[in-house]
């Protein structure tokens, strides 16, 4: 599916502006259908599913557009960013049964789309604006996981990302983010580049999910 | 109480902006008394009380600023916005025993004041802003639920607007919200129009606490 | 260390932006350490270590200057306050036991330092801006005690700040904003008076810890 999706921005090549909103919108889907997951799970109603979906798939780009001054945030002035994530809130709400058994863990397959897609797109707005280099990472890296860390803060869960025995999460999206931003500062960046970096991001994510990559712990821990 | 101040509001009419500032620091001044009463009952200090007083006053207004664009917010312009929640805090702090004993559950019913108040200033200030008519509805929404959701924050409370078995506070909220954008951008929105949508969200709040109406839940949810 | 550091400055006078920028970054630079000795302590890996040393060292001033509408913040557009934090962060990576060994509850000493700088710049640049005088006061203490808070939520605590035996840190950091404040206004403010109250709130900081003092509790109060 994203596969078929990600061809027709392809053959839309010029538009880039257009692209990268396609790409930040099919990033919202992805992440309202984690968020909206996550609450099913928790035993919340409608209005816990609707605002998991909703701060989860627009927290993360929020925080980057309040950070850029770009206000108000696309998610607030675009309505698009409300109906994408609002439609998944009502897919999740009435079909979460066969979304669950048809895929294996699709909380983490959705939430590793998301996270590839808004690290380019994230690091592309930041580049736009006055962000230094590093801030320009920094900021594609919180638009990435910045959704699902209010997500957990909200369902009152230890933030997934900090967890001892999680995965690679945070050090893909900053790879992604740091390959867009050199090549940004470089005149090489394209829309190409930016799906084939989602893209990556994504693999990474899941790869390392598959196999278990984890990041390093401190030297000397005591435990 | 309530009744009262407004009556005063209504003969100040053609006063619009004043009108929305007095509808907004009456909010302020409930929501400063529901969130000093949840640190008093935490066992908190003065500093946790003045701490949630302000925060859960000044939060849902600070982030609708912060969405909109209108920095510094009101809450920091407007020495008003500091004094009134301030002066909550320290009745609070020093009379919390009379007002937990005069009224039954005093939290709720200040907190439901505050909701149809804030949820009413939100969606007119983002209407008078760059904000898309669902847009405008969702800020009225953050106004009004924002400073309770980042009380139950810092409280380390799961936020009580996603309890599985919490009562209707978000969906009033939003359906004040929704006549108040409709009435402004059709012309027939009015001071009067603000009080009794209010009013009504209040309303719609205490009946859904006294007969227990809750959101629906997830379609064929597992438990 | 931090008399040598400051006696740099003192001879620095007239450079008054300069002064407050280099007070800044030690102040990130202590409560970046802080910040990722919590997240050893907790376990966390390598992007917890970083994302907690970011976090508390920079969550204050981000906060400050959204309210402030400087956006990019400081910490997205001057590329030292990242590398400095990500300097900490690696040290505290790699050498956490030596520093937990050598320092006998270095956390606290780190984060009292910052607590004592955040407040004086934080509302140094508050009013430099349109805040209120209350306003200031109130962005200081924010500036000072919001990493902290930002961090304890991530972490998933309840924020120390609010703890009914905490002992005192909003309370030196408000006197000390406030000392600030007045004196902007007044024209007495100096460089020399902005080390000089930073290096106060640190005192009294640290004296409240050593001796105990705490704030009041609500009166009446049922337990």
């Amino acid at each position: 599916m994203l596969g078929g999706l990600l061809a027709q921005f392809d053959s839309a090549t010029g538009l880039d502006a257009t692209l990268e909103r396609t790409l930040d919108l099919i990033g919202v889907f992805f992440f309202a259908v984690s968020g909206g997951l996550v609450a099913v799970r928790k035993g919340f109603e409608l209005v816990g599913v609707v605002a998991l979906s909703l701060v989860t798939a627009l927290g993360g780009g929020v925080v980057r557009d309040l950070l850029l001054g770009a206000t108000p945030p696309t998610a607030f002035s675009d309505v698009l960013y409300l109906i994408v994530p609002l439609l998944a809130a009502a897919i999740v709400f009435v079909a979460h049964r066969p979304i669950d058994e048809r895929l294996g863990r699709p909380v983490r397959v959705f939430d590793a789309a998301g996270l590839g897609l808004f690290a380019v797109t994230g690091a592309v707005k930041a580049s736009a604006f006055e962000a230094s280099a590093v801030g320009a990472v920094l900021i594609g890296v919180i638009s990435a996981v910045g959704g699902g860390i209010i997500r957990d803060v909200l369902a009152n869960d230890p933030p997934e990302l900090f967890h001892p025995d999680s995965r690679l999460y945070a050090i893909p999206a900053a790879a992604g983010a740091t390959v867009i931003v050199v090549a940004w500062r470089n005149d090489f960046y394209s829309g190409a580049l930016a799906i084939g970096v989602a893209a990556a991001v994504f693999a990474i994510r899941i790869a390392s999910l598959h196999f278990g990559w984890r990041a390093p712990k401190p030297i000397t821990g005591r435990r």
